[in-house]
């Protein structure tokens, strides 16, 4: 075994606001603060997809980056991308737009994709603003 | 004279989306493409503020950052930050909200109260993303 | 079980100096270079304070990022932004200032706390400049 | 124990291309595509060297971290840093250039020389274009 | 007049060498040190293109930033990327490939295009390495 | 004519504090905040040093930027890097360690010795962190 981890970056821009709609405005507006703006507010995501597996003798890649650029940006970038999180995203509606929330369904959607292409989707992270971000290893302890 | 120029860099995250009222949607969709979402998207937008003058002979400043920070916050960040700029922003009402627009707006706000601190608005930078950003120097040719 | 992994970024900067009281002036050169100037030297040191746990049903958040920012400032930045390591900071007192050190005494210190707010420290990075930084899991195996 | 996994940052600029011999150059240019240019092409690469061990109690160091850049640019970045990987590099000689076959040949290098200096090597990261990178920790799954 | 700058950011990965034909192998590798290196080396470039004028007061736009990408692609990245510089540009040939005189080959490109849209190109900045770049303002005094 | 503007990113970490002599340390407390830390504070300052001129028809270079690199280690770095910018600095002896004190004093010797290798100094930039700068043209009105 000689496992190597090859990591695409993609980007998208969105809306978004933490709203629960089980609560009052009052009560969103003091758990999620600014983030509940009810207008909405918006954030360039940046999202590292990591998939692992052996080099192909042959080719030398874990998995072709450009397949896995292109399986990112039809399953997700495309969806997601000047979009508004809350409204406009069939994968993400019912669920409260948070980046964790956001990430893991991101995994529901690129994990067996990228196993159907020989290689193991082996974590995700979702970058909000310079100062927040989010990882996800499938649920499992990380690496 | 011995002009030194200063800037801070401030940050926002808001909404927005690019539309002409006097347009049909079909219209808008051509011209502004992704940016005309109807629901809106967002960014992470970064203002660089530049001030120019003298450094004072006993402080070395040719403004103080930390007032000069606090006046961007109170007059613009505060104003932009987790907002719609289309719908929730008194000084952008009635603008087409690109970034073009937005930062002579931001100019015509500051310059007056920078130079009232003895200082000199000399530019504005706002990045909209690691792609796009715009220059304002007050309409004049530049630096 | 769904862990997911937040981070949030906190930014100190500070003077230091790596100096080991109990050999000369010339073995600290020898050993630590530049880094033992007497009258010290200094860094924009960044802090990322990673918490893992499963999101809340109700707000989709492993930990409330805003809270993890008031815990991280009032225990850490307040007590090291523009401080000496080395005179200033009682929680470094009597350690030499590596950022190996410095790490593990901030680990010490975050610990408890995060976990008393439902959530569990998984990793602290802390970037001393653009080609050096460190990171701690609990002395623990990493992920 | 209590393992602090410290980094060194080192960079170097290299043309290479992506091209198996064994195939034509038709099903070379369809696998690679544009890194498959017949004359080259080239990158900015960044290498990040992660060792680990607990802090020596006199010097608060895993390793010194001059001693780490050291043993780096003189095993890897002196041989790679303005070269063309596919025909400059004797540790790369038939070796297909991916990033993934490259960084697994720098770990080899690397790891017994660590280990000499009493800390052990526990990933590296490589890093071709702001899109793209790989990490590798000796096989092993990682951290 | 309410003269408005705006910058677009493109990338090519490419190889080059600095090579004066005139001068023996000796003289260039004394003038170009590492940089003459016979098998080439290489970067990831990145090409900032700004442009200037008024906002169109119906789009709110110098110029369409879609335009210009689309423009700085098809005219500079398609036949700049993947590419040696040396040998596989029409533009660049007979041309040392210099920074300083690949910026001024863009420059003459770009300049007339961006007028027959109704802007004026700038300035051009082109990044060769984070310690290295430069920029043209059509060989004018510049901003 | 046909300028083009070079520029040189170097780097430096250092110690200092914003402290007026002729005032108590109340008053400085009072104007510089916790930039007058008795006991210092630091940064990693980074030196851009950009000059201009006409690229040579045999280099293509407007100044091989190996040699500008080597003057401004040696004339600036060397004296800064690693060192207390109020005590250790002779160049920057009885000078309120401010941004903007320090890049004219740079400006003063940097000036004199690009001029004598044939190319002009056009513009310093010292950045102190990421949100705060700094600029000099000479005094000048800059670009």
């Amino acid at each position: 075994m000689n496992t190597v981890f090859i990591t695409r970056r993609e980007t998208f821009n969105a809306a978004h606001k933490l709203w629960q709609p089980e609560w009052s405005a009052e009560k969103n507006q003091e758990v999620f603060g600014r983030c509940a703006n009810e207008n909405w507010h918006g954030h360039n995501f940046t999202l590292y997809v990591t998939v692992s597996g052996n080099p192909d003798p042959l080719t030398g890649f874990v998995m072709n980056l450009k397949t896995l650029s292109e399986i990112v940006k039809r399953e997700i970038i495309d969806k997601l991308d000047h979009k508004n999180l809350n409204l406009d995203v069939p994968f993400l509606s019912g669920i409260l737009a948070s980046t964790e929330n956001i990430i893991i369904a991101i995994w529901e959607i690129l994990d067996p994709i990228v196993e159907k292409h020989g290689a193991t989707l082996a974590k995700l992270k979702l970058v909000e603003t310079e100062n927040n971000f989010v990882e996800y290893f499938g649920g499992k302890e990380p690496f």
